[in-house]
This record gives structure tokens, C-alpha cells and sequence, in this order.
């Protein structure tokens, strides 16, 4: 007999064993590969840290400089994927343009061995922004942006095709810090889908592909776009009071605030809190910041729910120019490294994932003749 | 703290329930909806079944008619996504292509509420036949295929486009045989993909899409190319006996026998082995299916291994001139059922799929400085 779980959505169950992170564990809040996330964030770039989640340590000097040479080598996109992405509409959800990008280079640069995951993964990593700045770039101004840039990092090669221009060094920190805080965390729903699909050993185009899609539910990714909606609704820090109270008054639901895993604070909001004053003070705000903050105050005092880190990086983002529908696509950038290293080890102690489910339907019955049926 | 599971894989603990199928339940094999997968080959329709399967009751004569008209009007293909099956190369995988066909799908007509679930299914099951020969057709014989037929059936309709011509009447009865034994199967590994998407309230392309990616590994579907594979090299029973013997003392997987959940029969089995024979007889075969039987007859002799729903769908598609590489491709074709209800099953009763893992790695520690790395 299956043996019975207790909780809906295997929550609090062990589905499989990670060495990548550590979501909650007392004491030290988020880990990649043992590091705090915070020191991680304060002390390398997101090269660094993909590099350690995916090859198991933090690169010297000559590794991150030479894995950063070969990714800044391979974000060109063959012809036929940008003739796909230009024949995407400009009203599409760009998490299924991303998914789409993905799926189809996987018909181009198949992974045919598994010999090549770390090859396959790099190559994604870095023509990840290539795909969503140019269907972007192509469907909203009807230009072919240039997607070999010569950016020294993943976040500033986005910024550049996005903009048109070479960000700023401190535009490019904040990409560091973001893209360092959403690479992993361990067995949220799309990292889930693609160690399912792993374990049929599926290929890595179809994993990522799968992720992607479970990323694109509201559950998910998307609640700093939702952020973002909701406190460019707010006038002044005392307009966000009034119509949060309001949205608390009606239960509506608010994004970006508590967590299924952590119990009293994500320790991700406290550094990108912090760029985000530095980026509201670099652009001159005196709104979304203060009213970011505002809204911070009051669900705690209301409902003591802290912010995610999904809240201080809707206005972070928006400070620096990125439109919101690409939020959630800078998170699929960034959380592919988990996505990939999951994969990886998954295959290393691989049994497919196929568990039981309780039956709750008809009993055994006689297929009736067509003439009789209601 | 997490509840520790004693299997790997989640096997044979309860991730969830469903009213859909039971698998290997005591006296019945395999049910959808509480009919018996026998009782349903033998007097239904495939449509009929995904009647059943994704609303809930076996259609009378006018609604039986009714989705069958309705599915026959949604085979075209918009341009956009016929252009970019055009830009997928020959060699590409057949369940990438369908990977991404899907998923182009979601960006040219995209699931805005889950009001349109049961019409984005409908869709998907009329047009996935147009998308993979379409494709096939294209990078093999240079044909722009038309796809909107008016053949009676999905079945007859694949295979009109694949062969240029209406389908004789034994081939298209095979057809509704098959995807019918294929189109359900419970909480299986591409199944609990879609249900893990879904619980992020994610759209039905990107269950789907993310579904297509994990049947596409080897340890899920793929079973009925590889034993075609092995079958289309041995020239009589004989030989298939002398080669087999020597596969099972070199300990070579054997593909199309066994199951994760059967334990002493696949109640698929003696069904297509039947229309198998019949076609064999069609045909006037005196190699594939008596091959097929020593099959059989040695692994159940050697190893106490049956015949699992693989191994006889491959001799019968081969007789119907399907190429191998097409098989896994029909699976999608009969399977999209089955993910679609438990799609709709997920959605009416969710909570987000978010297991927990087991930490095997490092301790906390502190980011060295990168001077200081090996």
C-alpha cells in the first residue's frame, strides 16, 4: 500500500537529497553550498556564484576570468532562433518567449550527451538575455539589437541590449546582487519540475524549458511584477497606507510579502533594501522608495508578514529603468544556475520521480453502448 | 522538521489524489474513470475516451459528434507557428519539436483564464498531429503538408498527413486502439510535471510543454523506438532468441519490458499484441511479429519480465509505415488527455507542489577573499 502523506503540495515531506542550499535552517537563513547568501552578495560578482553553485567551489582569479571569457563567447543566437523570436508577438508573456527560446535552441544545439551539461548550461547562461532583449527589443521598437556585447557581466550584457548603452557601474552592482540572490533555493516548484523531468533523464533543454513554465505561475515568479503594479498606484507614502489598509480591509491578496519556507523575515529583502535606497537616492526619488518602505511598515504592523525578496527588487529594477514585464525573465537569468546544478545532481543519484496518488473516483463499471448513455 | 520519506523517487508515497485512473489496482489493471482500458479498446472511439477523461463522462451520439466536428475545425496551424517548424532542422528530436511547437502555441494563443482550459485542450489535441507532420513532412520531403483534413479521427488524421492519403479503415481502427491505451496513466513522472507546473497556477502550454519534456527521457517514454530498434536487427525468431541471450548475459537493458508498477502483467499488452497480430496478417509479416513473440516467450522464460504496453505498439506502427522516430510523438498525441484532466484536477483543489530536501553538503563557512581561493 502507497503510504499516506499528510500534507497537500508534499509540504514538509523530503523529496530527494541537495548539497546546494539551505532554505531556513537555523542560523543561517540561505545558503549556497554552505556560504551565506548575504556574504556572497556583499563580496562577489554573479559570475562567482554560479560558478561555485554549479562546479562546487567559489573560482579563483584565473577560473572567474576565464569562465567569464567564455561566457561573454557564446551569446550570439543562431539565425533560425532569432527568426523565432521575431515571430513572436509583442503581447506575448515574455516568460513564454523565454520558454520558447529555450525549447527551440534545444532543437538546435541539442544536449546529446550528458557529457555536455556544463557546456549546455554556460551556453544558456549566457544567451539567456540575448533571447529576451532581442524578441523585446524587436517586438516593442522593431530593432535588431546587437547581442554580442562585449559587457564584462551577464547583468550588465542585459542591461546594455536592453538600454542601447553601456550601464552604469553601479547599475551593474545591483544586477550582481540581484542576479546572486535569486540563483537558488532548493525545492521551490520549478526547481521541482526540473529535477522531475530530470529523472526520466530527459535532456537539459527540456528540464529548463519545464522550469521556466513553473516559474510563470503566479504561485511562483512574478510577485516582484505584482509589486511593482501595486505601489506604482501609490501617490505618497501616506496614500499607500490608506489603500493598503483599504486591500487588508477586503482581503485582497499583496504580493512580495512572507514566505511558504521562511517563518519571520526572508534574508534576502535586507540587502536589496539597501540598493534599493542607493539607486532611489542615485535617481532622485522621493516616492517609491519611501513608499516601499511605508508599505513594509504596515503589514508587518497589521499582519506581521515581512518582505520577500521579491519587494525592495520591484523598485530597485524599476529605478533602473527595466520595464516590469521583464522582472520575472531577469529571475529565470538568475535561477537557472539552481535550475541546471538540480539537474546535475539529480542525474549523478538518479531514480525517476513517479510517486502514488489517492484515488478518489468511480469504482469499476461497464462501458455502456453508446445509444444508452445520458 | 521535514518528514524523512523512505523511498527514492517519491515511490509509492501519495503525492496527491485523482479521480482520473487507478494503475495496478487489485481486479481492474488499469481504469480511466472507472472503465476498464480493455472495455474502453475495444468498443470506443479515442475521442470518446478524451471525452471521458477530460470532462468527466462517455459522450452520447450527439456529443460525440459534436467534439469530433469541433476538434476536425481547430487542426489549421497559425503562420507563425508553421514558420517556425520550417526553421527546425531534420535532425532535431521529434519530441523537441513538439516541445516547442507547443510552447510557440502559447505565445500566439495564449491561456488568459482557466475558463479556456477545456478549449486550449481541445486545441492541442487536434493540432499536434498538424504540428509533428507537419514539421516531419517539411524537413524530410520538403512538403508544406495541408493539415486541416477531414478525416474522422485524430488518428486517421496523422495518419493522412504522414502518408499523403487517407488511412485505410484497419489503420485508423489501430489508431483509436492505441491512443487509448496510451492516454492515461495516474501520477507518472510527465504527469506530476504537469501537476507541479499547474500548482503554481501556471497556464496549460506551459504544463504541457513542461509534460513533453520529461516523456521525452529515455527511462519514460522512448520505450516503444528502442525495442522497434532492437526488434528491426534480428532477422527471424531464432536469431531474436540467439541475440537476446547474449544481450541478457552481457546484462543489456532491454527496453519494453517490465514496469514500475505492474507487478505481473501491463494490461495494454494483450491488447495491441492482438492488433499487432491482425496487422502482421495485413501485411503478410513472417519476421516482426513472430520475432516479437520469442520476445516475449524469452525475457517471460529468462527473467520473469512481461511485456509492458511498449513492446507490441512497436511491430504495429511499423506495419502502419510510421517512422520510429514518430512513436514517442503519438504518445504526446494520446497522453495530452490525461495531462490535461490532471491539469484541471490540480487547479480545482491546489496547493503549490514544494517538497523539501534532505542537506548532504557543506557546513556554514565564510566567502574567502578571491586571492585566497585554490
Amino acid at each position: 500500500m502507497a503510504k499516506q502523506l499528510s500534507g497537500a503540495g508534499l509540504r514538509g515531506q523530503v523529496a530527494g537529497k541537495t548539497a546546494l542550499s539551505t532554505v531556513g535552517k537555523s542560523g543561517s537563513g540561505l545558503t549556497y553550498r554552505g556560504y551565506d547568501v548575504k556574504d556572497l552578495a556583499q563580496n562577489c560578482q554573479f559570475e562567482e556564484v554560479a560558478y561555485l553553485i554549479l562546479k562546487g567551489k567559489l573560482p579563483n582569479q584565473s577560473e572567474l576570468d576565464a569562465y567569464k571569457a567564455k561566457l561573454r563567447g557564446m551569446r550570439g543566437l543562431p539565425s533560425a532562433l532569432k527568426e523565432v523570436l521575431e515571430r513572436i508577438p509583442k503581447n506575448a508573456h515574455p516568460m513564454d518567449v523565454l520558454r520558447t527560446g529555450c525549447s527551440m535552441l534545444g532543437n538546435l544545439e541539442m544536449e546529446t550527451s550528458f557529457d555536455q551539461q556544463q557546456d549546455v548550461t554556460d551556453r544558456m547562461l549566457a544567451c539567456f538575455p540575448s533571447i529576451i532583449c532581442y524578441w523585446y527589443r524587436f517586438s516593442h521598437d522593431g530593432v535588431r539589437v546587437d547581442v554580442e556585447t562585449d559587457d564584462d557581466s551577464i547583468g550588465g550584457h542585459f542591461l546594455h541590449m536592453l538600454h542601447g548603452e553601456k550601464p552604469r557601474e553601479l547599475h551593474e552592482q545591483v544586477m550582481h546582487v540581484s542576479l546572486i540572490l535569486y540563483a537558488e533555493h532548493e525545492f521551490n516548484a520549478s526547481t521541482f519540475t526540473a529535477r522531475v523531468c530530470a529523472s526520466t533523464l530527459s535532456d537539459m533543454h527540456s528540464c529548463v524549458t519545464g522550469a521556466i513554465g513553473s516559474l510563470r505561475g503566479p504561485l511562483h515568479g512574478g510577485a516582484n511584477e505584482a509589486a511593482m503594479e501595486m505601489i506604482e498606484g501609490f501617490t505618497s507614502p501616506d496614500d499607500a497606507e490608506e489603500k493598503m489598509m483599504g486591500m487588508l480591509e477586503r482581503k485582497e491578496k499583496i504580493m512580495g510579502f512572507g514566505h511558504a519556507i521562511y517563518s519571520d523575515s526572508d534574508p534576502r529583502n535586507e540587502i536589496i533594501k539597501q540598493w534599493s535606497e542607493k539607486l532611489a537616492a542615485d535617481v532622485g526619488d522621493d516616492v517609491l522608495y519611501p513608499v516601499s518602505v511605508r508599505c513594509e511598515e504596515v503589514m508587518w504592523r497589521e499582519k506581521k508578514l515581512f518582505c520577500n525578496a521579491d519587494f525592495f527588487h520591484a523598485s530597485a529594477y524599476n529605478f533602473m529603468g527595466i520595464p516590469t514585464p521583464l522582472f520575472t525573465p531577469i529571475f529565470v537569468m538568475s535561477r537557472l544556475t539552481g535550475w541546471a546544478a538540480h539537474v546535475m545532481e539529480q542525474r549523478a543519484d538518479n531514480r525517476i520521480i513517479r510517486p502514488s496518488a489517492e484515488y478518489t473516483g468511480e469504482e469499476l463499471r461497464p462501458v455502456p453502448a453508446i445509444s444508452e448513455r445520458a
